[in-house]
């Protein structure tokens, strides 16, 4: 029999390993729910047409297909149509409802805008929603990119209002607050700042490129930058105008000041700042005076996505070396996609695996994760099993995670597990234990033994 | 643009669900934690190798299989012999990794096994874990049937002591004692007292067979059993001994006593009483006494799989009409199928949909489960508005799960959004109440308004 092994891409979570994710994951559902969102989940699988064409075409070939099932049992007569559907699939056109229907879900937007466009009778909007599920894509696994992996997700639908960006400017900082995360920047910027500077540079209609060309400003410097715009045929007078926005230095009022006068002949570009003059605002009025983290206008900062329209922002941790931890923006349109139009959202995500890395790294995990069980009793076998036992329903019945070996093996075995689990204490209860109603309770990290009644244990263990 | 929608027998689950659905399974999790389990997560998508061959000849079919990607970017060459292996999947040969490689999981039973041997040795056996993640069937949809739906598995591997068993069975009860479902009872049985019971009835070959002519006891009656055993080749003598066996009445040590005087001449039978002996008086010494489940050995009890090969369990809740919301068992073997020998392995499942339509039915769900928020604070507007946020971000550092309506909407469509979500109270900070650093605090139950200190809402607010 060959060695088993798992799809490429692809992770078992470990006991410890899901621990601190659950930790992740239970501290952000927490802030969630104080800022009052609500959970949604959506299936694993949706149609393919809801998927395909979301994503460009780079998207399209990542998504996961799933085989119709039952196709060898039709027809005869149908199996000329099917085989004509495969060439279909190996010509690249996967439109072939015959063959492939289903898909994994490649994100929990497009699923998100789904599900409100089916239940837009029954929703309360503003609707404000998280979602924290796994997302399958076909990427070249690497280190860092899985083909499986989880999105956290917080969006409000149905309201203009920069009220929204300042709570979830908040929720960023009431999380990486809670997980203990120093050194956090979340940079926010417009889109509408970012067409104001295409039309000032004197390109109105080549915002994208420019934007693209901004986004390497990290990796290729200001020389690089300049080059690029050139080559996309932004005068050399454009870039200059461009450079004195993007270097820009103060706080974010001062630099909402200077843009004020850059950008007066934009009025697009005004409606940015005004934007950013809002939400500061707001952000001002509901942040804790406490939070550690910072909130830093970012005029470079112009994310990928084609979809967003006016806010966006990135998270950034100072304390290591990696890309952003989390992002998000407002979109104008996203369920008109899917008929219902006129519904704007604004919306946040966490990069689960990388904070998970963050944490791992600056090594902020609470040590109580690693174990589960408190203590172990070693099982000595006939009456002291069973005195074991009674012993054991009772320290659960304290609420103390609680197990016991189950065989009487040899006494090395037992203690080798409880080494290798890593458990804090160890119960031996032999046979002068169980005849004078006691316990000998050992300290696994300082090796220390000692004998106390079942109540002293309890404190003990409890209070450890 | 057509109607979106998602793919048959797969659900989006609404705030309201996702949260008690988080109710039931943060229960099991605290219990499975007392109880020094610890949690296993694998990958959605499996090798197709790990998964075929494992489910029988239905499962296998029922397996959803991934299509892989980028096949059309082979080269010609290739193409000729991938249309090939498209004709192998038309003819109903699923072992064509050309086309398919990967599959989605179709329980938690078969990766788990396949976890332990590729992580043999990392583990401390007896390796005690649960796993809660979704499972996918290509089955025919219909009522309480899904496509994609949750398995919760609970298992003990490495360890042959019937100690496990007990711990299980407490397991259960535990639970639905937490979750206060009434009327429990937990049937227990050994596959072992089945081939006992099939040697004393002269067919010692024939136990599958006579297993599943007892499973249908339930549906067909004995009279419908008798003709069935009789269709398979056992006697009416044979027959009668064992209508003997299953019609013996009283408590579970009754039942144990009668069972050794008529199982005598079975050797594996007296194996399987010795067995309901042990876990039941291990039981007897973990079982919390107040619990108000009962645990019942059912000699009639069958549980379909193949694969169990001593305990059996299943559970029944006498207030609804359904079948049993879970089950499980030992086997022997488990992770043979994966080139790693002499592991026996015992686990219960619980069937989470099926626990939740119980709940629902009993209508035992927690009232707090249904709105999240607390409070709503109305909006408008202004400086109003200003005063609004500086309450949301004390209420929230006080631990109260609150939201502001985010646009200073007309007063009806504000309390309309209130109404439709459920929250308890609304906040309405006006004119007057900014003015003199109240609020004022509207139930929405009892419709009471009343004009109160930031601090004597918090304290309402908390106590209600």
């Amino acid at each position: 029999m060959s060695k088993p092994s798992i799809p490429q891409g692809t992770r078992d979570f470990s006991p410890e390993v899901v621990r601190k994710r659950q930790y992740i994951l239970g501290t952000l559902r927490s802030i969630f729910e104080l800022y009052g969102f609500q959970p949604l989940e959506t299936p694993s699988m949706e149609n393919l047409t809801t998927l395909m064409g979301k994503y460009g075409e780079e998207g399209d070939r990542l998504i996961f297909k799933i085989l119709n099932n039952g196709m060898h049992a039709q027809k005869d007569a149908d199996k000329e149509k099917m085989n004509q559907e495969w060439s279909k699939i190996m010509e690249r056109s996967y439109s072939s409802p015959v063959v492939t229907e289903r898909a994994l879900r490649y994100d929990l937007t497009i699923p998100f805008a789904r599900y409100v466009v089916m239940n837009q009778n029954e929703i309360a909007f503003p609707f404000r929603r998280y979602q924290m599920q796994p997302v399958w894509r076909a990427d070249r696994p690497q280190k860092g990119r899985y083909r499986e992996f989880w999105q956290c997700d917080c969006d409000v639908v149905g309201s203009n209002s920069l009220v929204n960006e300042a709570e979830l400017l908040c929720i960023y900082r009431a999380a990486f607050e809670q997980l203990k995360v120093p050194q956090i920047t979340i940079k926010i910027n417009s889109r509408k700042l970012l067409a104001g500077l295409a039309e000032i540079a004197g390109v109105p209609d080549q915002m994208m490129e420019m934007t693209i060309a901004l986004d390497k400003l990290d990796k290729i410097g200001w020389d690089g930058v300049v080059k690029e715009l050139s080559e996309r045929g932004i005068s050399a007078e454009g870039a200059e105008k461009i450079k004195t926005v993007i270097d820009l230095t103060g706080s974010n009022d001062e630099k909402i000041i200077a843009l004020e006068t850059m950008m007066q002949s934009s009025a697009i570009g005004m409606a940015g700042i005004a934007e950013l003059k809002n939400i500061t605002k707001y952000h001002e009025q509901l942040a804790d005076k406490n939070w550690s983290s910072t909130v830093m206008v970012d005029i470079s900062l112009a994310r990928g996505l084609n979809y967003y329209t006016g806010f966006i922002v990135e998270v950034m941790c100072g304390a290591v070396k990696m890309g952003s931890i989390g992002g998000g923006g407002r979109y104008d349109d996203l369920t008109g996609l899917f008929g219902l139009k006129g519904l704007s959202g604004v919306g946040i995500s966490f990069g689960i695996d990388r904070i998970y890395d963050v944490i791992e790294e600056l090594n902020l995990f609470p040590d109580q994760l690693v174990t589960g069980s408190k203590v172990l009793l070693l099982n000595f076998g006939g009456d002291n099993e069973t005195y074991a036992l009674s012993v054991l329903q009772q320290l659960r019945q304290a609420g103390i995670a609680a197990e016991i070996y189950p065989d009487a093996a040899k006494f090395d075995k037992q203690m080798k597990y409880a080494n290798k689990r890593g458990l804090p204490f160890v119960i031996l209860p032999g046979d002068t234990e169980r005849e004078s109603n006691k316990l000998s309770l050992k300290n696994f990290v300082t090796g220390e033994q000692i004998m106390v009644s079942l109540e002293e244990c309890i404190n003990l263990i409890q209070n450890s």
